[in-house]
């Protein structure tokens, strides 16, 4: 057995050592504390103090005791990369177990495996749709009740005078809300904070983000989100759909509730991470799907998100998901609105109809459109950058969860006050016509038959009020209006985002750009008062919408298509993709996405999707990780204990190596074994002594492992006795026999393609003479990234 | 050096011992003649006769003479697995010359190369869509002029009699276009016959088709087309366009054109199978984008056909080339319509504005569409059977040119025929309404006033009568009219289909289907005439259009996609996916797809998504290709071009092993290279011994190798003295060092899964030494299918 250490730079969790994590936050990588830089030398190997052992669901501690094991304040860094994340499996662990129930299994097997694929992603297309329907009935019931009284106070006070108490009204309503959110998230599922399109994300890369797919975070999460969109928040309720889809798609494939305790005893052939990832893909497809009545975006978004497993028959299940999806959701929202038949709402979030006659544009419009797209890309930029630094001060001083729900109430009744003088001191007067699609309009200080039109888009759901900006008579908001909205929605929208509550960006986004888009297109018109052509102030608002969520987000094709689907009109699409890909471009030279500031800010290793061009100087043997521990084909049950239960050491994969008896030949590598499997084994007492003796006694059968699934018990959790220390495992059965492997003189590029393509965990680098001399994993290959400054390293510590 | 044999079961082309070939046609595998049983034992070893060297552009011959070589009748069959294919190298060759030079360049020259994709992708977009124009403006010229001369023709004579003359006229001038078109394709370029589709299909799937991607291809398709359709036969010009699309982006990223003789010096980078099949992927979807004003399912179909390749980047580059596509022709159309800036043509084919009013559907609709789709998926099944059928007689006995020129002069004369039969008898008489949309009406034996409705279909280009079925008035058809007309349209279409012109399948197979999906609804309006919900028979023609259509070609995520954004309306996208995917079920449990027939046919080595499920029995071992033809890393000459010369080999990879100097124990791999690659190395007369003496003499660069891609001279050409066959060549700077290997225990599927997600072409197998015990390459794992009894194994033939 080869020794135990692994070549890693680190920073302890602050009760170790304090060697980094206390006093020192590691900010933008200028201060990076002593006992850092000198750990982190590439070369140098050592023995680490303390690590847990990281892939089996470290969440006992953290879930009995969300409080007492934070630290006091948390370095963090978006040039660290954590060692809490572990990769999914998506290579399926081909031991002679698996083949043998492969080959046992007949044609007609796999056809019923098959039809069952397109049973569950029927039934998450159907979940995810009636999640959509719930969330969208509730929020407005309950933000109807909220605006109605609150609409009766104001009236109520204007003609009396008194409309602070409007205002405090107003107030207590938002924070009450906002206040069950918060606690909700803060205190029992902190994972359902924000949008979930971040671990969303790299769940779809390859990383395993604790508890991001339990049922107790769907709760908190559709909770959560109906709070704080009732609460009046600057939020959507678009992008935890799609982290609520992914979780009834890992539920239902599953056939079982590990949280409920409950096992239906079915579809137990998919309980492996290949097929979970698979079923994650399409419920987050069914989740964009039921957000913006996109079926196609919602393919379009899992497909960029996670494509190392691009397929025809896979895609087109993702499709099939997204289309039940929306189906449901508009069938169940037409019988609610009483107009059985009428499939007229697709998504949550409704454009309203964008018919080509009244909204054409014509080809000389599309530099205008551009330059709307470049400033999308340097307000997304902006909004990016002032949320990076808000982020970095909540993760340094706004960590408990006590402050977290505070800072939400704080900005719940700032959005209130701000939203109340906004309309308090505007004296932009509509005349109410007689087919008006206001909601809740407020007469307040206009003349009768008259509305205040700032409070169309502040007193209103987000929702509905994006649907004015678009659709509303030209002439509906004067430009000072949008102006202050612009302004003032921008930094209330900025401020939220990484709150504790669920709250999605994309609507926000689309508000504020449909807001400055609607100002661009008021201004045209004003500059050429005769031309019919920029009539239309609606279409501008729809460009400015784009050009904002593009710039913010920096989404590419999924997003085209998710827009033009939403708008319902394929007339779009250029316009669209050319604000789109301006508004990136633009955006990309200041600053990254939001989804991507957050990854980082996390410290996840996330794997794009290509290696850095400039790695080629780089090979397997340098990005390794080295000496690796190895077990032998029959390897005796203490060493494996010992290794296992080493807390210095978070390795999961150990390469299996065959000695040739008596001879000094080094081991050749013969099989790759996790720990996973080791423990399952341990847990079975599968041991060559006991096997002799107790004959009688069943075989392990792939049943156990995925049994097991995916929450392994730790190694402390299972008993070895002395005697049976002494005993012996036979791994061959167990091992994948054929693992993938590398020369160590590829290039990093290559190493990463394979990695990348066939979604590996473990890659074993061997010599000439396949002896294993190292194991490249995840975050080996996401260390490197391409800075500004050429290639950069990133540090691993455990954060 | 290992031997030079290789497991493999053939057939020869007639002219060399007879074994196969001649007489006994191989029909459905029922009739495999004896030598064939033999030949083909999986275990059995032998030396093979001869064989040419099929990876080096083997059209010297074919082009200069293509009628001598080609024996009287051909055996085939859809269970062989043609030797003459071979694949395309997605693995980029890291040999040293290629890591320095990547090691070498710069971030900002990573950064100009990306530029000069995004370039190149514009101006394939910009070429496809100036085709695409081109080829519009023109059937629309010729097929105007046709309709014209015939219509004053006919209107001269329906008075006087003596329609005959005019039936004649028509015979005549159909027989002249495709006479000329016939000529082109038959004599000049046999690869641009048919859609060209299943072609491009392979192309994406990694197979080389010699000739696929010419600019003599091209232009023999582009005119060609335009004489099928001008011609009046059952065709559309949307197939052809893909295949245009795909060969000009192959033309523009290479930055030269070897049929022209001239090098731009641009784009030198690029000039190697991984960067030129990302680039044709985006000229197919320039060309979908360009045929239907589909961007979204342009990229969708460059994904579903070649996926192994997905990354966010590129596709968001086809994504781009196939909006400029779609914008392009677009704009010029808009210009010679004479009304610039009203963008209302964004493809070839136009279904007209479906306005969501008027053709809103309900979801009690949903099982009749389904219905539909069924339908849909029969008559597919029904068109592919006899297509199939058809195809066969065509390889046993229309072989020759003159026979198939004469074929396609039978057809269009029937074509004609049969129109003004079908119109003559017709007694559908319409009132011509004083907004009418026919472009060409007959008044034949009408009263005044009234037209022909049989003519409105017959008496047209596809495309209007497409457009005419879905969007004319309420009862502007009476049932008799579109029974008779889908009953002879599609034996019509069914003939024309794999006639050597050019010609696609997609408009055929949409008319056939509005014809009887418009028969459909007017027979529901019938039997419920009160109910207004059936009263638009237009909308059934669409879906009965896309139940055809899905029926026929089987594909599913795109062609949604491209239905949808033809139809420009979002709102039918679930009923299309609805019967899509009934069409699509319904229609594969008796037949397969149209292009998958005709691939299967061709004997392509197709790599499908994933191997047969049942396959996980076989491993490595069993289906990779031994004994294998290594070379040492510094090899004698002669044995080099011994080994390239022997024509009974078809080797184009080989195993670089080095040997332990005095010692027995085995050679372990160290590399591979390719046939290209010693090609170019023996011309260069790259020798140890030469190197010592000329110092002076420039090293060779990959700049050579880009030079001599992508037709590299054959061995016969280069000539090597006695001399020089003593010297030695070293290998090891041009070898790929790091070739990716398996274990011989790999199961199929892994093998499969490696193979198909890296786009490989050579795969080594290893033993746990580290020693060269077999290779496996895209045939060995085409071989395996699933047939209807289980796994499938097919022959390999030299067909």
């Amino acid at each position: 057995m080869a020794n135990i250490t692994k070549k890693v730079s680190w920073s302890s969790r602050g009760d170790d050592s304090g060697l980094a994590g206390e006093g020192t936050p590691l900010l933008n990588g200028t201060e990076i504390p002593k006992p850092f830089r000198q750990l982190s030398g590439s070369g140098s190997v050592f023995r680490i103090g303390r690590f847990s052992t990281v892939d089996l669901e470290d969440d006992i501690t953290s879930e009995e005791d969300p409080i007492r094991g934070r630290p006091k304040e948390i370095p963090h860094n978006e040039k660290l990369l954590s060692l809490k994340y572990e990769s999914l499996d998506y290579d399926n662990i081909e031991n002679q177990l698996f083949l043998e129930e492969e080959r046992r299994m007949s044609h007609m097997g796999f056809r019923c495996l098959e039809i069952s694929r397109w049973v569950i992603c029927g039934l998450i297309g159907i979940l995810t749709g009636l999640i959509a329907c719930f969330i969208d009935i509730m929020v407005e019931k309950l933000a109807g009740c909220k605006y109605q009284v609150i609409k009766e106070n104001i009236e109520k006070f204007t003609e009396v005078g008194g409309l602070s108490i409007s205002l405090i009204l107003w107030a207590v309503l938002n924070c009450a809300f906002v206040l069950v959110g918060g606690i909700m998230v803060a205190y029992f599922e902190p994972i359902a904070a924000g949008s979930g399109i971040p671990q969303i994300k790299c769940y779809l890369n390859g990383v395993k983000i604790p508890r991001v797919v339990r049922l107790k975070t769907l709760l908190v999460k559709v909770l959560g989100v109906i709070c704080s969109v009732a609460g009046g928040l600057a939020v959507g309720k678009e992008g935890p759909m799609i982290h609520s889809g992914a979780v009834v798609a890992a539920g239902v494939s599953q056939g079982r509730s590990t949280s409920l305790k409950r096992d239906f005893k079915m579809f137990e052939y998919f309980r492996r991470d290949t097929e979970k990832r698979d079923f994650v893909s399409a419920g987050a497809a069914a989740g964009v799907s039921a957000a913006f009545g996109a079926p196609v975006g919602g393919v379009l978004f899992s497909l960029e998100e996670g494509a190392s497993f691009w397929n025809q028959m896979l895609t087109w299940r993702i499709f099939f998901a997204s289309m039940i999806s929306t189906f449901t959701l508009n069938f169940f929202l037409s019988i609610y609105h009483g107009k059985p038949g009428d499939l007229s709402n697709p998504g949550l979030i409704n454009f309203g109809r964008f018919e080509s006659d009244s909204v054409a544009y014509y080809y000389y419009e599309l530099p205008l459109f551009m330059g709307m797209g470049a400033i999308g890309g340097l307000l997304g930029a902006l909004f990016n950058s002032i949320n990076y630094w808000l982020t970095i001060f909540r993760i340094r001083y706004v960590h408990r969860p006590c402050l977290q729900v505070m800072e939400a109430l704080l900005v719940a009744a700032v959005t209130a006050t701000v939203s109340f003088t906004m309309i308090y001191f505007s004296n932009d007067c509509q005349p109410l016509g007689p087919e008006h699609n206001e909601e809740y309009p407020l007469q307040l200080f206009c003349a009768d038959g008259e509305y205040n039109s700032m409070a169309t888009a502040f007193f209103n759901t987000p929702e509905r009020s994006v649907r004015s900006l678009f659709h509303n008579q030209p002439g509906s908001y004067n430009p000072l209006t949008l102006g202050l909205f612009t302004l003032t929605y921008f930094f209330l929208a900025c401020w939220t985002y990484g709150l504790a509550v669920s709250a999605g960006v994309f609507i926000p986004s689309l508000l504020i750009g449909a807001a400055w888009g609607r100002l661009c297109g008021i201004l045209l018109a004003s500059f050429t008062p005769t031309s019919p052509i920029w009539a239309d102030p609606g279409k501008y608002a729809l460009i400015g919408a784009a050009a904002q969520l593009g710039g913010i987000v920096r989404m590419t094709l999924s997003l085209t298509v998710i827009m033009v689907e939403a708008t319902g009109n394929v007339t779009y699409g250029l316009p669209i993709m050319l604000v789109l890909m301006t508004a990136k471009i633009v955006g990309d030279y200041f600053q990254e996405g939001l989804y991507d500031i957050h990854i980082k800010l996390q410290s996840v290793p996330f794997l794009h999707w290509e290696a850095p061009a400039t790695s080629h100087w780089l090979t397997a043997r340098e990005v390794m990780s080295s000496p690796v521990t190895c077990f032998n084909r029959i390897e005796k049950v203490g060493t494996i204990v010992d290794v296992l239960s080493n807390t210095s050491t978070n390795h999961n994969g150990f390469p299996v190596v065959v000695q040739v008896l008596d001879s000094d030949e080094p081991a050749k590598l013969c099989g790759l074994i996790l720990r996973s499997q080791l423990i399952v084994l341990l847990k079975h007492k599968v041991f060559v002594e006991l096997a002799r003796s107790r004959l009688s006694q069943r075989k392990l059968q792939l049943k156990d492992f995925r049994d097991a699934y995916p929450r392994f018990p730790p190694i402390q959790s299972i008993h070895v006795s002395q005697d049976e220390r002494e005993c012996m495992m036979d791994l061959t059965e167990f091992m994948n026999a054929t693992p993938y492997t590398v020369p160590q003189d590829t290039s990093l590029p290559r190493v990463f393609k394979l990695f990348r393509a066939l979604g590996l965990r473990h890659l074993v680098v061997v010599d000439d003479e396949n002896r294993v001399i190292g194991l490249v994993t995840r975050k080996d290959l996401a260390r490197y990234h391409l800075g500004k400054h050429g290639l950069e390293e990133l540090q691993l510590a455990q954060t």
